[in-house]
C-alpha cells in the first residue's frame, strides 16, 4: 500500500508544548515527503504557531517538503448543525486531497498532518481522513492530550484508587449535570463554564488553561468557592489572548 | 526548594514503544541526578527491560546516576485489601527514600522515576510520593497512556462525535455492569475478560495486549462474536510471555 499510494500519518503533537512531541512523532515527521500545515488564522495564531515550533524542532530531513493549505470555514448557518459538520468535513477532505495531488502528482508518498493533542480524543481527522478517495494506508500516532497535560500542571491523578471516571463536554455536563454512576468527571470542549449550572455541594475542581503552555494558567479549590474566580480568570484570559482552551476535573467525595 | 532539597520528577514514559519517551522527558531524565528503577522480577522482565532501554536512548548526561531498588512485596494475605495496599505504599515510599538518602546523603538533588504510561492514570506513585518526609518538590510528566496508544493501533477516536466515555476497570464492569449514561467504555485493570460478563448484543469491542510493544497483539468486532476470540487469544499470549497487559474498548450503537 504506502508504495503504491499515499500513506497519511495523524500525528498527535501533545497540548501546546512542543516538548510533549515524542520520539515517534519526530521519526515519523521525519519519514515523511510532506507535512501538511493549515494557514494560521488571526486568531489562534499561537495554535499555529506550535505546529511550526515542532518542525523547526525536528525536523532534519531536508527532503521533507512542507505545504499550507486553508481551513475551510464551517458554515455556522445551517440550522442542522450536525449536516453542518458533515459538509464541513468533505470540504476539509477536498483541501487535503488537493493539497497532496499538488505536491504529490504522482499519487504516491507519505504525508504527515499535526494533531492537537492525541488524534482518538475529540478531534475529527480521523474521520476526515475516512473521506480521502483513493482511501490512503493510515497510521495514527498517539501524542499527550489536554487530560494528561492537567493533570500532570496539577500534580493529581485522574482518579481515585481503582475508580472509574467520565470524560465529557461542557455542553453534556450543563444539559444533563453530573453524570451518573461516577465520582469524578472530565470536561473538555467547554465555552461557558458549565460548571456553574451544576450543583456545587462537596465537589473540587482543578481547571487549566493554555495547559501546557507559557500562558498555562492553572487554578483548583472547593468548586464553591473557585467557581467564580475561575469564571472571571477565564473572562480575563480570553480577553488578553484573544483565545482560550481550558479543561478541568470535577470530583465529589465518595458517597 | 529544589536547592534546598530533594525534587521528584515522575516521568511518565508511555506504555511500552521506547519512542513514545516525549522530548520533555528527555530532558528531565538528563537534568536528574539519580534515576531509580525498580530491578526486575522474573516475571515481567520486558517491562523492567523498557526502563533500561529508554535510558539507553536518551540519557547523554554521565553526571546522572542509576539507582536500582527492589520493589516490596504486597502482603496478598491481609484480609483488609485496603489496608494492605496502604502499608505496601508505606513500604514502597520507605524503600524510595533509603535509596535516595543512600545516593545523594546530602538531602540534595534531582531524582527521577520512569512511571508507565501516565503517572496520572491508575498509577499509585503520586500516592507514595505523597508519602515521603521531608516532602520534596513534586514534579509531573505527562506520557502516553494505553488508552491512546490502544486507538492508535485501531486507529479509532474513543469517544463518539461530542459524546462522553467512561474509563473503569475489569472488576467494574464485572459487578456493576455497563456503566449509567454513556454508549462507550474504556476498561483498564481487566485480569479476567469481564466483557464476558454483560449482554453482548449490539457492542462492538475493540481490545489490544501489549499495545505499542513488539508482541502487539489487537482484535476487533461485535462482542458477540468476539468474546471467546478474545479470551483464547488472550489465555495463549499469557502463556506465552509469562504476563499480559491488555484494555479494550467497548462501544454500543447509539440509542
Ligand atoms: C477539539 S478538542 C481536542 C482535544 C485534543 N485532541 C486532546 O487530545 O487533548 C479541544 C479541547 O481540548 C482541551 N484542550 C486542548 N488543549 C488544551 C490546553 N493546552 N489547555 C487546556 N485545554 C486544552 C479543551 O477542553 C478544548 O476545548
Ligand atoms: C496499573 S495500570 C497503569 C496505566 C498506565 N499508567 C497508563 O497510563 O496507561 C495498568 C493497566 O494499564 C493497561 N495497560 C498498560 N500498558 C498497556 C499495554 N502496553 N497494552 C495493553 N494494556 C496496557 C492495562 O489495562 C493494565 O491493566
Amino acid at each position: 500500500m504506502p508504495e503504491a499510494g499515499i500513506h497519511l500519518s495523524l500525528i498527535g503533537i501533545g497540548s501546546g508544548n512542543p516538548d510533549h512531541v515524542t520520539l515517534q512523532a519526530i521519526k515519523a515527521i521525519n519519514r515523511a515527503d510532506l507535512v501538511l500545515i493549515p494557514r494560521k488564522g488571526a486568531d489562534k495564531a499561537d495554535l499555529a504557531d506550535l505546529r511550526r515550533d515542532i518542525l523547526v524542532n525536528v525536523l532534519t530531513n531536508p527532503a521533507t517538503r512542507i505545504a499550507d493549505f486553508d481551513l475551510p470555514v464551517r458554515d455556522a448557518g445551517n440550522p442542522d448543525y450536525r449536516a453542518g459538520v458533515d459538509d464541513w468535513h468533505d470540504a476539509i477532505a477536498e483541501v487535503w486531497s488537493g493539497t497532496i495531488a499538488a505536491h504529490l502528482p504522482a499519487g504516491r508518498g507519505r504525508v504527515v498532518l499535526l494533531i492537537w493533542g492525541d488524534p482518538g480524543l475529540y478531534d475529527s481527522s480521523l474521520r476526515i481522513a475516512a473521506r480521502l478517495r483513493p482511501a490512503p494506508a493510515l497510521e495514527v500516532i498517539p501524542g499527550i492530550t489536554a487530560v494528561q497535560a492537567l493533570t500532570a500542571a496539577h500534580r493529581i491523578p485522574v482518579n481515585d484508587i481503582g475508580a472509574p471516571f467520565v470524560v465529557t463536554t461542557g455542553r453534556h455536563l450543563r444539559d444533563l449535570g453530573w453524570p451518573p454512576g461516577v465520582d469524578t468527571v472530565v470536561v473538555m470542549l467547554d465555552g461557558d463554564c458549565a460548571f456553574r449550572h451544576i450543583a456545587q455541594e462537596g465537589i473540587h475542581i482543578w481547571w487549566g488553561a493554555y495547559v501546557g503552555m507559557a500562558a498555562e494558567t492553572i487554578l483548583s479549590g472547593p468548586l464553591f468557592t473557585m467557581a467564580p474566580a475561575i469564571a472571571e480568570a477565564r473572562t480575563a484570559a480570553r480577553r488578553r489572548h484573544g483565545w482560550i482552551m481550558d479543561i478541568y476535573i470535577l470530583r465529589r467525595a465518595r458517597a
